[in-house]
Order: C-alpha cells, then sequence, then structure tokens
C-alpha cells in the first residue's frame, strides 16, 4: 500500500496552471496583486487539474499518539493529558473543535498510538503500538510499526476522499511530540540542537535542557539514517508523525491538497518530502510557529507560512484557520470580473 | 467635529482585558499558546468593554480619490481606472467585493476626491474636491480640505455604527496613491527615498525614478511640518488618505475596533496616530504588504501584520481576509472548554 502510494505521486498538471494564470491575469487587478493568493489558486490548479478550482469538503485529521521519552522530563504536562484531550476534540471543546466549526470543516480524530485506551463516539481507533518507547534507550517503534502508521495515515486520507473531502488539513496530539520532531529536524538540518530545540507548550529552562539531553541522547544511541526516512521516523519519530506523513503521501497520490498545520505538522511534512520529493506540490504552509525550528524545516521543505500568529499549539489550529485563505483564493479565480467584462482600462505600456 | 473626536479618543477598558485574559488562561491550551488569537480578543475585550467580545457586523469603507501627481507619470494604470474602479466595487466584481462577500462583511465605497463625476447607486458622494493637486508643484489640498476629509471619514464611520457595525476595515481606490504615502512615510521614517519607495501596482525602473523624484520635489516644495500631521497630509497627502485617517480616528472614538490594510491604509494609519495616538489601541493589522515601505510604516505605528501574503492591491482586501481571523478570535474565548469543564490535567509545576 505505502509504495503504491509512492507510486501514485504525480507531477501537477501544468497546463492547469497556466489556465488558471491566464485567467487570473485578466481579472481586475495588477498582474500578480494578489500574491499568494494567486499562487494558490494556480497551485490548486495544478492539484485538482481544475482551472477554475473549487472547495466542497473539509477536513482536519487530527492524529494522538503518545512518547515513551516523556519519562525524561521534556515536557510541563502529564502523559494524561493525552487522552483527555482527546475526549476534548470528541466533544467539541478544544481550540481545533472552535477553528474547524468556523471554517466548516469536519475533525478527524484518530487514535495511532495513545498509550492507554480511549472510548468515545467518533474515534477512529487504529492503534499501532501504546505509545512509543523511550528514544533515549532504544528506537521509538519497529520499522514495521513506522510503515504501520504511515498506511493508517494514507488509509485515513482514502476514507475522507470516499466522503467527498477535497481540502484536507493536519493535526496532531500528543504530550511530548516537540521532542521527537526536533529531533527529525536535527537530523536533517545538522544545525545545534541549541538553535532549533524549543519550549514546545512553555517549558522552563531546567526542562528545556533536559528536553536538549535527551535528543541528543536519542541520536547518538540511534544513529537515524538520514538516507531513509522511514528509518528516521522508526528511530527517534513518533506514531502521529508517521501517521501524518502517510496523511500527506496519500493526499498526494489522491490529488488533494493538504494544509500544514506547524512544527509537529511540519515535521511529518519533512518526512514526506524526503520519501518522495513529489509530495510537495500537494502540500500548503500555514503559519509558522514559535518554536524556533519551524522556519528552518519549513525551508527545508521548500514551503512559505501565509499566517504570523505566535502560536505553538498545534491540533491542527493554524492549518484550520488557513483553510479559509485556500478557499479565498478559488473565490478570487472565480468570482472576480474581467477587465473587459467590467470596462476598465488595462496597464499602459509601462 | 474633529476636535470633538480626538478628545473622545480614551484608553482600552484594563478591566475587561484582565478578565478576558483570566478566561482564556482556563481554556484546555496552553497558557498564550494561541499567541496572536489570544492578543486580539484581549484587546477587542479592551475595545468593547465585553470580556467575551462578539462581532457582529462588518463592513469595509473604500475611500476613492485621484491625485494630481499622476501627471508626473509615477503610475503604470492611467487615471481613469479610479472612476472605473469605484464602478466594479458597485457592481461587485472587484476582489475586495469577493473577499467581502466571503467574510460576509459590507462594502462602502466612498467618492471623496474623484477627480470625475461618477454615478452609481449605492456610491456615497462626498467629494472634497476633483483629485488632489499636483505635489510637485504646491500643496495637495488647503488644510481646511483636509480637515473636510478627515471629518467626511468620521462620517462614514458614524453611520456604519448607526447600522451596527462593530468590526471595520480600511479600503482605498485612487491611481498614484502610494506616492503621496510614500511621501507622508518619508516625513516621519526620515529614510533615504530608495529604501521606502516601492513599485506600487508593478511599475518598471523608468517609472519608479520619475516616482523618486517627484517625492523628493514635492518634499522640498512644500516642506510638510512632521509637528503637524494635518500640515502634512495637506502638504503631500491624498484625499482619501485623509479620510481614511478620519475613519480611523471615529472608529476609535466610537470604540469599534477597525483593521488597517496594506500601505496606504497604513500612511492613514500613521497620520491618524500621530494625530491622537491612543487610536493606535483600536487598529488591527492585517498583512505586511510587497511595498518595501510598509515594514517600516507598521513599526513607527507600532502594530505587526498577521498575514505575510506578498500582496499590493490594496481596496481593503487584506483587511478583509483579516476579519476572519478577528471572528476566530472571539470565537475562541467564547466556545473553547476550560481544564476543569473538559477534565483535563493542568501544567506539571514547571
Amino acid at each position: 500500500m505505502l509504495q503504491k502510494t509512492i507510486k501514485n505521486i504525480n507531477k501537477l498538471n501544468q497546463e492547469a496552471m497556466q489556465k488558471a494564470r491566464q485567467r487570473l491575469d485578466i481579472l481586475t487587478k495588477p498582474k500578480g496583486s494578489l500574491g499568494v493568493l494567486e499562487d494558490l489558486a494556480v497551485k490548486l490548479a495544478g492539484i485538482t487539474g481544475n482551472p477554475m478550482p473549487k472547495i466542497r469538503k473539509k477536513a482536519v485529521i487530527v492524529m494522538a499518539a503518545d512518547h515513551g521519552v516523556v519519562a525524561e522530563g521534556v515536557s510541563a504536562f502529564p502523559q494524561e493529558v493525552t487522552p483527555q484531550m482527546v475526549l476534548n476534540f470528541l466533544k467539541g471543546g478544544a481550540a481545533i473543535n472552535v477553528l474547524s466549526r468556523q471554517a466548516g470543516a469536519d475533525v478527524v480524530c484518530v487514535d495511532i498510538g495513545v498509550a492507554s485506551d480511549v472510548n468515545a463516539p467518533g474515534l477512529i481507533v487504529k492503534k499501532v503500538k501504546y505509545g512509543t518507547d523511550n528514544i533515549t534507550k532504544g528506537p521509538a517503534m519497529s520499522r514495521k510499526e513506522a510503515e504501520q502508521a504511515l498506511e493508517t495515515g494514507i488509509w485515513t486520507v482514502e476514507e475522507q476522499t470516499k466522503k467527498g473531502v477535497d481540502l484536507l488539513g493536519t493535526g496532531e496530539m500528543g504530550i511530548g511530540n516537540t521532542t521527537p520532531s526536533s529531533a527529525i529536524l536535527a537530523v536533517y538540518s545538522k544545525l545545534p540542537l541549541e538553535k532549533i530545540v524549543g519550549r514546545g507548550t512553555g517549558i522552563n529552562a531546567e526542562r528545556l535542557n533536559k528536553k536538549i539531553k535527551a535528543i541528543e541522547k536519542a541520536l547518538e544511541r540511534n544513529r537515524p539514517d538520514e538516507n531513509d526516512p522511514i528509518n528516521v521516523l522508526a528511530k527517534v519519530g513518533g506514531l502521529e508523525i508517521a501517521g501524518l506523513a502517510g496523511c500527506i503521501l496519500g493526499a498526494a497520490a489522491n490529488r488533494i491538497p493538504i494544509v500544514i498545520d506547524g512544527f509537529i505538522s511540519s515535521a511529518a511534512a519533512l518526512i514526506a518530502a524526503k520519501i518522495e520529493p513529489k509530495a510537495v506540490n500537494y502540500m500548503i504552509a500555514s503559519h509558522i510557529s514559535q518554536e524556533p525550528g519551524h522556519r528552518v524545516m519549513l525551508e527545508l521543505i521548500g514551503l512559505k507560512p501565509m499566517l504570523h500568529m505566535n502560536m505553538r499549539l498545534g491540533e491542527g489550529t493554524g492549518a484550520a484557520l488557513a483553510f479559509y485563505i485556500v478557499e479565498a483564493s478559488t473565490k478570487i479565480i472565480s468570482e472576480m470580473a474581467t477587465f473587459e467584462d467590467a470596462g476598465v482600462s488595462g496597464e499602459l505600456s509601462n
């Protein structure tokens, strides 16, 4: 399933993109003056093959899992918060619920590796294992488990496409998950940990120090192989990170645009990009988070964030906000008047 | 009217802001993790006095006017585009109409100084004069005309508040209007023109050179007095810029949040801030435009933009997009569950 999905990731439709750009250029505005809104319309045309792309149904996929590395004291919140927040998602009280309601998007919550059993109506239970193992002492998971998590992501996206979803967002919940995300970034950026490891939910200097030490130990102990992204996932990753990487590959294979949330989602996007570089064409960056490594991560992938709002919550909150902007781009290309229709004079010979 | 309005601009309601911050801190997320969304909710509480602020009715005010300085060849579009675009706004075909429809906001179009007569249902005609005079040869307008334009803005806002509008955005149309905006910025930033004058709608190097020369000449000829912002408006400003500065002062006096669009709107905001510094508390920055001086202008005012989208269209397009984010902040504070309600554990003793 994984190999088949990767093979199905193709280039963008150049003809649809050219047609979209041509239409944008005859609308009543200076050429290119709507910047990223125009780029998004062209990208959506390339993804969908429709020069006048439309969004009909949106969903944020929230993958939840736990991390053995929390035993090292890397987070300000106890591990029990992961299942508690999953219940909050299902009851509609979390930030991602509020922002998804505003966006008219579904929240699809998947237990891909919470450390305890969570039973709640609406939860998709696809547990690969009860949390990762402590990466300071060995690999987070086996290669087979990493592949299973990737395929869980692909499966989740395929279920959503069957329901007619044509815009996806990535989200996650997992106490401690900025630690494996930073470890993944360290593998690919080769920057000193002090520059790329941040305060996550807001830890103090003492915990930050523990976090850096834990990542250092994890990298030494596991020696992840940067030329093999699934090895990196298995050695120092997380189940929700692997699941989201699978979602991204699945979205790309199904030609569905997928909006990437913050630091953890971007770690998943980086892995997906390393597995298949063409997947990047299907990604849309949403926001730049407070986490210092996020900028580096987005640069490594080749994405530019639209929203600069100092957010650092995760859950898919930045992606849900950005849905509105993605939709705006489709309205611009389909609803604006042309120079000819509106009787507006064009540019002087410059 | 102007003096009375300025006197009515008061401080934010500290008690409502404190209550809003207290509520945000008990919602199911790490403290402060929603960044600017939280700051916006607190700001709206301070503006409205309601710790759980709501948005009920939105409008973008688009002020249209012409500029005598276009005779110097500073724009890539002919002056006739100003009235043509006004008609486009009234027919609903422009970018601002598309984005305002998406936002559920009205577009309020005011002819405050178009160089020709425009007749169209829905247009508010409050023409101060038929375009400004050429600033390379003398002042843009008289001080009395500048004051009249400021009061037109105040009047426009008061009409909107009577209709129940509780979120405003600034927008403009006026071929050539990045030239007076850059001149205003030059007065207050004292930076070399090469650093702050940009390509507006997308002019070539030759026109950019003419634009810089025209601003240089206008500043030499008129010697605007930076200690007297109405003098600056009259000497090198524009009628729509003065009108929008009036809108901002009127919004502040009426305790209505006002979202500032791009470069030209920010020039108006800078003038409003110089007339009454407390007005800044009522402003919300939307986007950072491609225009190189915009960043400097926002820094001078003390505002941070949320959207980084390389837009440079004006009309209020950035403000209309940002309405969604402002509304998101009100939904977050009123709809999210608390730690207690959701049974979610709080932070460990850090």
